[in-house]
């Protein structure tokens, strides 16, 4: 297989662990009938955090995006190759973003098996929707598209810092841990209005997946959301690219 | 003494310690008047998780499988040897499970020691039982076995992910903390159907232990659903085996 | 750019992540029709500890220290010269300072877009003051002080003592993960008569933000309270730079 | 100062850090009108864990015992000399237990400094007693014993786990890191019953704290249970110690 097979194929699994780990907490909780029912904020925050650090582990030699704001964060930044090799021009970057796609979307078809029975015995069509997309606490496409710019721009600008000082810090030594103790800090601290998208395959992904899987009682796929934690994260990442870029002296 | 008497001894010892310790915080939250009483799912998720980190730090030298899905996982996966320099033959599959079997029983012995009072007073035969062993939120054996499945599948692939390139990524370094986190992760987001077993051995040997055990007031030890816990975690490590063979471009 | 500007620049930014994330956690906990809502003060205590890793990671080459205690806290124990290689002299003191405040500032602001229409919903002007500034359980300003100043010992304390013995402890390779462990620390066990300011520039910067902004139906911004987290952590961060001095055997 | 100084200092700094940090966090949750009220047991384990984490970082020169059941585990391994460089005998093991009750009583003191508004408000006399010492779930002083035995074994035996693998499984790389998980696992899953002292000095320096403070309101210092959190430990520990001997081959 040629490099770029290895990255797409590599990015499929890693999004894939990461959307049934990271979907799957939402389940827990929000489902009826789960052990986890009601388990609060904390546990979805910790358990998407180190649903990245699953997900990173099993796409190292992709680089483990895992996220098109990174992705594309990380050409805004000037980058002449990902992580893995790979040099960056338009057929690795769709590469990348199809292969996170997927993975999403394989990941949210898993959660939905893990938990087919609550799925089934769940009585809101809001809670089901909610397990695979987010969705606004207070709708308002505006603001809550600063929300997804904000917490996607810290996302990508802190890991773009990894890879400048990370190893004269010693975070190499610390591997995937860094990336998922800062998604569990989006979550706890800009989560509360939007519930953190900033990764458009993560939240695309089990969208589509819940619009064609035959989920019992299912409603809205609630389409009309679905630009925001698109468009936001996208919009996040890059400014966070050209941010590292401006501020290079500092981080470099 | 041997090598596969060392093993044998080690693989004891760290399934005692993780039993003693996963079954432990069940006790903690869910028997009458203890001071963790109703502690909540992340609390038992997140002492779970560090069990296995002490678990693995004390039976470093057989390698610290503690499952018998990660001892057939590996086998699986196609390895030679165990970490341990122990060759992969019938006779040291066979001591690996053995080990960990026993290991358990001896583990949930000392969690009914520890919080004897606490069992003497809890008035619910299945608040008893759920200390020991796992049970399933909605009961359907099929359903059942495709959670166990998925969540050990995460748990087999990811570990034989670290060896893979866990130096280059450096988790090396993190000794017992990644596969800790693993496992947290598993319960938050898999756990909620089924109380995540993921192991035959912590779900088989504290139930042979409940089962001798002269506990007050206890019920039934449910051998109805005993196979699913064993059985869903060995399809799930083999097939993580097999799929780790087969993505060995993307993981090596 | 020269040195100090690039550390200045470094402070600023690193700041700025420290409170965007810190009270970001505060926010989402505290005002209405949050998801995290009510998520409880060990979420905030996590939030918090996370929001220093990242502003840790993103003020690399200034030596990260966010904080005025601590700022202060090297100078009384006898530092040369700043983690970043600049000299210890009343300008690049001043310098520290002034990039600090800066930063709280703007990551004040940052909060307040973010979590813009949960301010405009929450009806209660001190949940509003509350996300910018800490606020005493009990108001007295002697034991007000008393509480801030043990919270900052520990935390410059430890913190020089991570410079002393870091590298023979391994702690070097641990990066921004101790401090952050500290801070959380710090929240769960001095957190509860102040809410732990630890920080001048952390208290101060965010209460001019909310003085300045015009965040709807705010209240007053307190005043007459605010001299407390500014004093309290400059007292106990220049104490522990002195007490670092005094137990120079036992920590190097 | 000689060599047996310095040790005698860092244990006293190490243990009073971990007293503040530990009796601290139960401050928060329990007693009237502080922010972390009610805060829950998970907080609770967790601040005892990070509070073992700063106070080992500040004890680094004396290999950061902080708890007789420790040095005493370490005799009874057959250790010629504690991590400090300082031969094992009569007085070393004095002075070493000696500093960790002066750090405790210190610590007490500092606790009761930062929450003295809290105490003075709190109308419980049980609530002020159990910030300082432990008390049983429910009184039964055999089984108390056998809790605070198999609870300090699994501290003291993993403890030095770490130090003969430690290195080879890379946790020396973890600093403090290891020992701080172990504690929050071994409050989360065996802290139930008695509030796991595990440290003779922990429970009987705040004790002794509470007994001689002005502790307005305050009620008993329950010295009929007092020698349990103190022999449970010493002996849980010297087992460790002696089955580390034991099972030498499995863990070096």
């Amino acid at each position: 297989m040629d490099n770029l097979g290895i990255v797409f194929l590599s990015e499929v699994v890693g999004t894939a662990m990461l959307v049934l780990l990271g979907c799957g907490v939402v389940a827990n909780v929000a489902l009826a009938r789960n052990k986890g029912l009601g388990g609060g904020f904390l546990m979805v925050n910790i358990g998407w955090g180190l649903a990245v650090f699953a997900g990173v582990i099993v796409a190292y030699n992709s680089g483990a995006h895992l996220n098109p704001a990174v992705t594309l964060g990380l050409v805004a930044s000037g980058a002449s190759e990902f992580g893995s090799g790979v040099p960056v021009n338009v057929l690795s970057i769709l590469a990348y973003i199809a292969a996170e796609l997927i993975g999403a979307i394989l990941g949210a078809v898993l959660v939905w098996l893990a938990y087919k029975q609550h799925f089934d015995e769940e009585p809101e069509p809001a809670s089901k929707l909610g397990v695979f997309s987010t969705g606004p606490a207070i709708r308002s496409y505006g603001w809550n598209l600063v929300t997804e710019i904000i917490g996607t721009f810290v996302l990508v600008f802190v890991v773009i810092a990894f890879g400048h000082n990370g190893d004269a810090g010693g975070l190499a030594a610390l591997g995937a841990l860094p990336v998922a103790l800062l998604v569990i800090v989006i979550g706890t601290s800009l989560g509360g209005p939007t519930g953190y998208a900033i990764n458009p395959a993560r939240d695309l992904g089990p969208r589509i997946a819940h619009w064609f899987l035959p989920i019992k009682g299912k409603g809205s796929s609630d389409w009309a959301y679905a630009w925001v934690p698109v468009a936001g994260p996208i919009i996040g990442g890059v400014l966070a690219g050209w941010a590292s870029l401006a501020l290079l002296p500092v981080l470099a």
